[in-house]
């Protein structure tokens, strides 16, 4: 079996997403590029449904199975946007969906996936316990088993988001992707690298977490201790099997960003762009405000925005020290 | 002179514009439906160019003067999100823009308009008393006023959101609009029943600032106490001269909206839709989550949420209540 997509998969994908997903649109984000010294763009899938690009993957995987294959059910864990994804995948398709979630996710994930009809079950260990206690739970159920990245189907999916960027902006020159799993980087930057190669890819992943980009020095997959960014859809201690090559293969550069940072491109993305970020998306907007990004003059580029959902409370507290 | 933009002046202003400004795009809130109990969809000029509504008819007028005669500059008074509008087109054409808020205005509306290249002059007083001093200032340096509500060619910019929901949601039913001066709301019912008569326009006005509900009702302008409504840019006491006729002929209903219920919309826009809404903007769904709005099973209801401009220090208090 291919553990890649082709462009061909991501063509198919957006085709087969077109009726039921949003194109969200490309904002040019003027008030921000002061202080990031380029053209900006933002790709805000927190406006995709369900808050985030994660559906993309989940649906293109959910209607490329037979009916029969799911019958029983769809299964996974996710930090809570990929289990809203497949939770809306499952309702559309009239099947179940059981997600298992860590304890220490975000409220408005767990309660939003339940909102979509899907049984969440909760459960404290790592990404890897996690998915253990999955496969357990789908062998005796006869559920499929759905993963966030390491599916070439789900990669394809999150690769539609490339073709769009390509298409409101065929003059990119730079695309930032955060690096949680590698699934949504792996797809993005196929769509690209396999239309238009000269446009750059950067991966911005926590520095907390440095897992991809330690593996790139290393030249093999390196595990890391999980330490514990702000960027709950980013943590993760080792690169995914399927991911890896890919990125090695496309990505030209991975840009490690500092909790603080996230922080500071939160607030940003509200005041100037009035876009609810959580973490994980507003890591490429702290890449650039660290200027952590090598730009040329009037480089234009564009950020993608993974999703935003974050707890209000959670976010009331960041705003308020703004 | 007329006093009324027409449906070709709308039409005019939307071809003048194009080039400028953003088709926003029309968002579905499903995550909010099940507390309105409607089909509902965002129009977030929140995503406009300096983050509200007001661009569209600031830059109208200002692109229908002939360059001679704004030469000496243009000026106007707002609680500041047509001053940021105003700011950005004298900064397009190269003309001088000054501009007179109120004291209380939102720090990050001074902020903008300053950040645009315009000259803020703050200024203690109510809506009349500040256009006094626009008028006195404009006549001693032959500067020219643009009004931000009672000018037809300023309506007809703001009118152009109205074509822009008949293209993207041919099938509404009812378009929510929330009524300050009145200038947004003139524009798009004038848009929309000069299109398409059978759509409903509501007007949504803060309970504090019941002027336009209670001269209906008077069958004539009638002043009130200008009461404290959250709604900065929904404050004024009278209705205006210009727009009263075009809403007494166009609006089918104003609806009165409690400011814990504007609140409360913030609130819901930043969970379920990830938007940062002013509360001038939120006002529409406030109305929709009281249940004020009288409405059929699966009606197509669409909320204009005119812009996003508010401190992210009064953003945390609301969201840290949530």
């Amino acid at each position: 079996m291919r553990t890649f997509p082709t462009i061909q998969d991501i063509l198919d994908a957006r085709a087969r997403l077109k009726p039921h997903i949003r194109h969200t649109p490309l904002l040019r984000a003027d008030k921000i590029e002061k202080s990031v010294g380029c053209e900006l763009y933002l790709k805000p899938e927190i406006l995709q449904v369900t808050g985030a690009f994660k559906i993309r993957g989940a649906l293109n995987k959910a209607l490329s199975l037979s009916r029969d294959d799911i019958a029983n059910g769809i299964i996974a864990t996710s930090s809570g946007n990929h289990a809203q994804g497949l939770a809306y995948a499952a309702k559309m398709l009239g099947v179940k969906a059981i997600l298992v979630l860590p304890t220490t996710s975000p409220k408005i994930k767990i309660e939003n996936t339940k909102a979509l009809g899907a049984e969440v079950v909760l459960f404290d260990g790592d990404n890897a316990a996690r998915w253990k206690h999955v496969y357990e739970i789908a062998a005796e159920n006869d559920y499929v088993p759905i993963h966030a990245f390491e599916d070439p189907v789900v990669m394809a999916g999150q690769g539609t988001i490339g073709c769009e960027i390509l298409d409101d902006l065929a003059d990119v020159d730079t695309v930032i992707v955060p690096m949680g799993g590698g699934g949504l980087i792996s797809g993005i930057a196929t769509a690209i690298k396999e239309t238009k190669p000269s446009v750059r890819v950067i991966g911005a992943e926590p520095a907390l977490t440095p897992k991809y980009h330690q593996s790139r020095i290393n030249k093999e997959r390196t595990s890391l201790p999980l330490l514990n960014t702000i960027a709950d859809g980013l943590r993760l201690s080792v690169p995914a099997k399927n991911p890896f090559p890919i990125i090695e293969k496309y990505v030209d550069e991975i840009i490690l960003v500092e909790d603080q940072r996230i922080i500071e491109g939160m607030r940003v993305l509200a005041k100037d762009a009035k876009l609810i970020a959580e973490p994980a998306a507003a890591i490429t907007i702290g890449a650039l405000l660290a200027g952590s990004v090598g730009l040329k003059p009037n480089e234009k580029v564009c950020a993608v925005l993974s999703g935003g959902n974050w707890d209000l409370s959670d976010l009331a507290a960041i705003y308020a020290d703004g």
